[in-house]
């Protein structure tokens, strides 16, 4: 029988490693994690960046720091669920800092939201990840447009950068501020080394594969900057991204169909999962005689990515490889998980909404 | 007989005001002022941009500011008079409040100075524009590493400015850094407006014409940042710079006979200026039949931005056109008026420099 766990689709991410250098997330590292968790445990991270120093830490005991942010320019969706489970599981697992960085000057800059608007949007997303279980005690929660430290370290980063470095990593940027804004992320990923925070400290950071650029980069400046601060370079893992629902690549807003926000009405997102693409065969017939494809399968990846109970994802692969459970039922059944998930979701962040806006007007 | 405030040498200011747009500064402009002083009466004011906002200022006794700074790399110089003599006029004869920047995210950027060391550079700078009679109750000091409003309009000003444009302005620069300070500039020039500071309202920049790029670039952004803030596009008046001692056309760090600093040796300085070139004819015998020609001569020049004392200048003037005057004589009567007041300046200088540094360390 085939592993459930294994990677899904056309698996890019093996040139990622082969290319650009990122380390495979092999098991000497992933399973003497104490409680590897979801996220290790079925293989979606599969690389990282010098996360030896925080498993180091980890295993030993030691203050480390782990590192997320969101672009406050809609709501949570799918896709921000991921980096945000990770802050929380370094967290509640071994004590991590948690550092929640709120890039509303990058939402100004690259979608014109001004500061107020992007405040409300800011209020919503951390309701999110207090939701999901950020202890906002062990945390630093900041906006990047309050955050001096920051800005002090994006400058001090363009000094140790060249002009071409930037575009080489960037490509050709029209508005020339989203190049500082990439710096504004060098000083937000080195800020948990700050003395301030009685850093240098090992730092992680989940992020999708295709953050790679600003994880070398920060690196590369954490080096540079090393005799003023001695910053240890931050470590980063990578992550699968999650496809798009209706088959495409990548979800995208500009692609509703293709993804869901969690404030999204329940009928919508129902609609959604019932017209995504599936790893079905053309006939019910052939379906029971081959078994259909998970792999291919965007419902199977939303439970392979939200679904936490390993033994019904287990069991949903099974029965669907052996051709015993068809597409309309499975969908049925992944619908009414992740509904009831995203109601005791919704439930909770009702509470917290307050505690949001408290923590946000405080920096 | 001519006009001894007329211009000095080849003029290649003219050509600023036809290809570049600065607008000349005329007669009904300067003469309106109440107190036009040195600057404007000898013509070293040769331009400007949206002067009319600030004479309307001063004419109407309504709020303005002024403002400049220094990049803490070395100690004044005769350069650097200039537009700290300007400052000080707009404080002392019309009531402006002075913001004057020390820029020391720039001379990181650019020079490699830590902050610890053009600190003590910055004091050292404060004092001497305290000595010229900066009034620092009427004034906002401030290090650009420090202030957090410069920083947040240059990350603004970046939202607003094509790649294309800041290369257009900049060229091509290796370290990437440098073109974020250009950014924070704009972001000093701004500052006077910010509504911490009872803005927005009128506010002058006294620059040498080199510095019209980055007024036309922060008055550009003044125009885009418009419907947020209601800047009004800050003025700027442009001064002649002080040609080389040495008969070179600008005075260089590289080029230690070109210029002298404030806290030189006055045996140094003496040298520089006995071998500075002179307008003085081959032979004593055609010096004394044509004259002298004061417009090339770096001593006169050396008078006519220092001395302020009209009547002596005037003299010079006429008895070197005369061949009244040679140059040895008159070498040494300028040198002595110099040494006199630096003699003047640095023991003032001395009894401010505690002051320099307790305002420095306060903001």
């Amino acid at each position: 029988m085939l592993n459930p766990w294994g990677t899904s689709g056309i698996d890019d991410y093996e040139k990622l490693i082969r290319e650009f250098g990122i380390e495979p997330m092999t098991s000497d590292i992933a399973c003497r994690l104490p409680r590897p968790g979801k996220y290790f445990c079925r293989g979606i991270i599969f690389g990282h960046r010098g996360f030896d120093v925080v498993l180091a830490a980890i295993l030993n005991g030691e203050p480390f720091a782990v590192l997320s942010g969101i672009k406050p320019s809609g709501a949570f969706h799918l896709g921000s669920l991921t980096t945000a489970e990770q802050i929380v599981y370094y967290q509640k697992e071994y004590g991590a800092t948690a550092f929640y960085c709120i890039a509303d000057v990058e939402a100004f800059c690259d979608n014109r939201i001004p500061y107020e608007k992007s405040f409300e949007i800011a209020v919503d997303n951390l309701a999110d990840v207090l939701a999901l279980g950020l202890d906002p005690d062990r945390a630093y929660i900041y906006r990047q447009s309050e955050e001096k430290r920051v800005m002090d370290l994006a400058f001090e980063a363009g000094a140790h950068v060249t002009t071409a470095t930037m575009k080489a990593i960037y490509g050709e940027q029209t508005v020339f501020g989203l190049y500082m804004t990439a710096l504004l992320q060098v000083g937000d990923i080195l800020l948990p080394e700050h003395k301030d925070f009685d850093g240098p400290k090992p730092v992680v950071v989940p992020v999708g594969a295709d953050q790679d650029p600003h994880i070398r980069l920060t690196r590369d400046i954490a080096k540079r900057l090393h005799p003023r601060y001695d910053f240890i370079p931050p470590s980063a893992t990578f992550h699968r991204l999650i496809r798009g629902l209706d088959g495409s690549e990548k979800m995208s807003k500009r692609n509703p169909m293709s993804y869901f926000e969690l404030n999204e009405d329940v009928e919508s997102i129902k609609f959604k999962i019932m017209n995504a693409l599936t790893g079905g065969r053309p006939t019910i017939k052939e379906q029971r005689e081959f078994g259909g494809e998970p792999r291919m399968c965007r419902v199977y990846e939303l439970a392979f990515f939200r679904i936490d109970d390993d033994s019904l994802v287990e069991d949903i692969y099974r029965r669907c490889t052996s051709g015993e459970l068809i597409c309309g039922d499975c969908k049925s059944i992944i619908f009414e998980k992740i509904a009831e998930w995203l109601k005791e979701h919704n439930s909770r962040k009702r509470k917290v909404i307050d505690l949001a806006r408290k923590l946000l007007e405080e920096r």
